[in-house]
């Protein structure tokens, strides 16, 4: 049994992630930490639990945890996951960092975009970017894994081929994202009321939200050369689910066929993205609560772009899903193991 | 392996059972019956089934569907299943039936509040109501179970206990019910529209709701005498979900903590049943995915009335994941195999 | 015209509040309190306010507001208004009370409920509970006016006239409250965060919710002795709306003629009482964002039960327009007078 | 005052139309046409209307009506209004058409897109694209005005001043839109039900649909030469709202400043277009009810995009209050009679 702690285990990531391994055959939950609900216990934040977890929350005590299991996730704020690593710890654990810390290589990228001052750059370099399609090999050698952030899990899956391949102009990339509303966290805000999110829709973050970086940074790898790209994301009213929807300038006159055998051949045998078949849009209802990406794509000759669309559950590939993809890498397991939730609908 | 075969299966409950009875590893579905997409692929019907699965749907032949599988789910509108069934049939196949034919022992009853002939009333007495916490026995050794409705399965589970021991006056109990849509089940009909259900909230079938007869008769056993009660469903703007609220005059002044106990002797060794802590009311959302049915009760000593209320997933415990418990218990398997689902939140 | 005063003018009462009193041609808003966003442009706190209100939002001076304006609407929370009240001022100015304060004649009754010390209870026998349709002559002579809460609005005119004509047996009555969650105000709580009111239904203040005693005094003073009843709210996931399901047995054998003509009696009329056509159950959406209740009623011959249901826009019956209803009689003016907003649909 | 007849009274818009309608003080509704519902009552059809509207639904018998009244709005579906629309009719009578029948010039454009014969091409020079920020003076003397489509009109009055001065480059434009369900329609089909839409978004006749070369064509005009983009819109689980985010190379180095001054000279002195303030982001929730088109952009020095965002009412706006607006200039009436709703927060 792979003995667990989770930091940061009361946000919608967290339990998610408590979700996702209660249901995982070679996990044991050894910590559940939230530094707001010490002491209390688990299933009473989140009732869903009642019966199911009996322990309390605990402290976010880095160092004890390090002793007490074989892998910490930390699903918590930017800069706390980098605030509290260090060799010793990581000699003795592995770490799977929900947050944006290390998945930046350059630090004064970091820097800039979240506004903060990254408390132990030397871990960088050594970190795995963890977006399995992409970086399995190096995830089942890391020790410290950068998960992904939602928005660029589903965009660059989306998008990662056909720049690659060479198909589309990477200065072109428009990326539109529609996200549910768990994507903003559970804390009070006015802006997440329920009477302010429902029968509403907005942009936010409008040229200058954090994931663009990342995204440039994945797809910079794919096209040789570093991409500037439009990102726009929009809060969605529904609690789960990302649509990207993403346009960019063909280089060449292609075939709905060519574009198509270029996805299956990055994804064929990828468990967790599903192609879709010809002219059937990603929908989010259809992937919630999996870890499946649905991605399709509409070529426009009356102006020369190809139309890029995925969706999927931002709490399940684009977080703590994923994270757990990314524990099974790392661990020797099936890497599908624990992740086989059928999509529920309606 | 147990073959299974669904008739209906293209409906919201026949969707949920595929989901269950895809993640059931005793279990191997045969037949995807749906009279309206014959031919056609089932995962261009529920697309998030692509890649999960490849069958396509059968008609609605019970004969040929007797001879190929082990057990037949039934999620079909009242009347088919008891135009269907015959000795022949379940001579070589257990039948679970989710529609109401066969709930109902008083066929007068049945054709009284359904408006429809029964066309196999003879097999009414042999059925067996599948309420598993309280049939238990009865069901292991069917051959046709009738599975509870939605909104009986939630009000019998929050009112019995207290009917049986006599701490509620029965003439006295009135039902509030709420539902999310999908009970209204998939055909396209005005009502159903996305604009005329959300920011809505209305009653419906005031006084005549065919669930009304079928509460009564379970909680007819429970007291003894006949019970005639009120029962008023709502409709509320949510997928999933049903919870009742249910008042009732005590019969004697008790504590708390009685009537605590009572509920814990019926429920503290059911799976799939959660007496709530004092003063925390059911939510839907702390149940949905998921087989439980969460209660809880408050006593009011100024009226001297005591108010039950239930949560439940309307198309889990309220459809296929008790079609599932009922199937579990008739071929000797563990009750809640395959029915662990954690529930999603949010 | 009439100058206004708002105390509260941020919640959404308040805002409620200027979106009809900018619609009404007999009224000038001079006043935009709101002491959390001093000084702040009102439109920024509210955009669907920009270029329609150009004001900043003042503190809640309630001296200096006597000395500005005609009539000062407190939307504020529980207390505050009692707290600034005096002779001085209500010699000066109109008072419309949306919070509880002056709801409630029994002091007692009051401190018990809310648990809190009534700050002027010197003022509670002169104010005037709003409740149009019932004390029309009262309000048109009354300095302070209690305008009544949501749920007691809606309650008391679905159940009224039958408590009045001797046809129910006020011992009996059980209402089941449904709300859409503007009812639970704009202050950032993780309770009503988007995530986790969506595709939610629960009941709260179960047996102990403030607004029972309020509808309790209305209906003693029609039964002509106390009434004691069950009151259960119900948080829906909607923004606008009440709908409200009353239960009560019978007192004699009616049919629904003679009930119909009893509602026809008190309420035809009403402007904004309508009594729906048989069989017709009240809605919500058919009331959104206009003055409306809608009332409707089922005999249930079975149990000799009635059942009552009424449905009305909380922030607008249930609150802003009833203030401004009895604001147009307190100033002579028609009762109507900018209330004919027509329901919004869908 | 003006005698109206409306073709399509119980579609949505249609609904609109009316509610609007009844709040317009020049204006009489004499024809509710509905072959749908003929003789049945408008106010059973839409039960928002009870006790307001006592008229019952006729046929669409254009040529009675155009004896009847003095402007036909029809609310059709694309080919009915431009099959029943003749001289006789026209020198009789206003018409002002929902429909997408006489907005496009080019009859083989209209023709190719929408799949059907255009039944009178001759009125097609003659009709008036009703977007009255534009084409304000041509409005005033038309007989027959062709409403603008919901998208066009966001996606126009969002983008057309940027191309009119020159500043982005047409040929680079990508308008990304979310709508509200409404503007699905009040047909029942599978696909528009509650549990199908809600918690769930999707993008939907990519790079095909309809509204694309009506856009096409008012941005060309703009341009001075011919226009290709692409328009790709998404289905949003809401009832109302359109919010568009556009994307456009900017053909020079601009600040901020110079192209608020743009906006602001186009828009400043209209009443229904509101240019929000440096970095608000347009919400549909903001304009909620109302006539308003609420517009904001972003320049992306990083890119050279600038980022156009627009959101409005799809059914005020979009719909029956611009073709409200229409008539108010058609009629010389003051162009916001009638249309002066405040937006309904929350």
């Amino acid at each position: 049994m792979i003995k667990v702690g989770i930091i940061g285990a009361t946000g919608y990531a967290g339990g998610e992630l408590v979700r996702i391994l209660i249901g995982h055959k070679d996990v044991e939950i050894k910590w559940y930490g939230s530094r707001s609900y010490i002491d209390k216990k688990y299933c009473e934040v989140y009732q869903n639990m009642f019966q199911i977890v009996d322990d309390v929350c605990m402290d976010d005590n880095m160092e004890a945890l390090a002793d007490a299991v074989d892998v910490i996730f930390t699903a918590t704020p930017q800069g706390l996951c980098a605030s509290l690593v260090n060799e010793a710890i990581l000699s003795k654990v592995k770490i799977i960092d929900l947050s944006a810390d290390f998945r930046i290589k350059d630090v004064a990228v970091y820097e800039k975009w979240y506004g903060m001052e990254h408390k132990s750059p030397e871990f960088i370099e050594e970190a795995v970017y963890g977006l399995c399609e992409i970086n399995r090999e190096d995830v089942k050698k890391a020790r410290l894994v950068a998960n992904p952030g939602c928005y660029p899990t589903c965009s660059t899956l989306s998008i990662y081929p056909l720049v690659k391949e060479g198909i589309i102009d990477p200065s072109t990339i428009i990326i539109d994202a529609k996200s549910g509303t768990s994507g903003a966290g559970r804390s009070a805000k006015t802006d997440n009321l329920y009477c302010e999110v429902n029968e509403n829709i907005k942009a936010y973050g409008v040229a200058g939200h954090r994931h663009t970086p990342e995204i440039e940074e994945q797809l910079s790898y794919a096209a040789g050369k570093p991409v500037y790209l439009n990102f726009t994301p929009h809060l969605v009213p529904m609690n789960r689910g990302i649509l990207i929807t993403a346009y960019a300038s063909l280089l060449k006159k292609v075939t709905y066929e060519e574009v198509k055998a270029i996805y299956d051949t990055y994804y064929k045998n990828e468990t967790f993205v599903r192609v879709l078949e010809k002219d059937i849009c990603p929908q989010t209802k259809w992937v919630e609560g999996s870890n499946y990406v649905d991605i399709n794509f509409k070529i426009d000759e009356r102006t020369g772009r190809i139309i890029m669309m995925g969706a999927m559950d931002n709490l399940v590939k684009g977080a703590a899903g994923q994270a757990v993809q990314n524990m099974n890498l790392m661990f020797g397991l099936p890497e599908n193991q624990g992740l086989m939730m059928v999509p529920t609908f309606p």
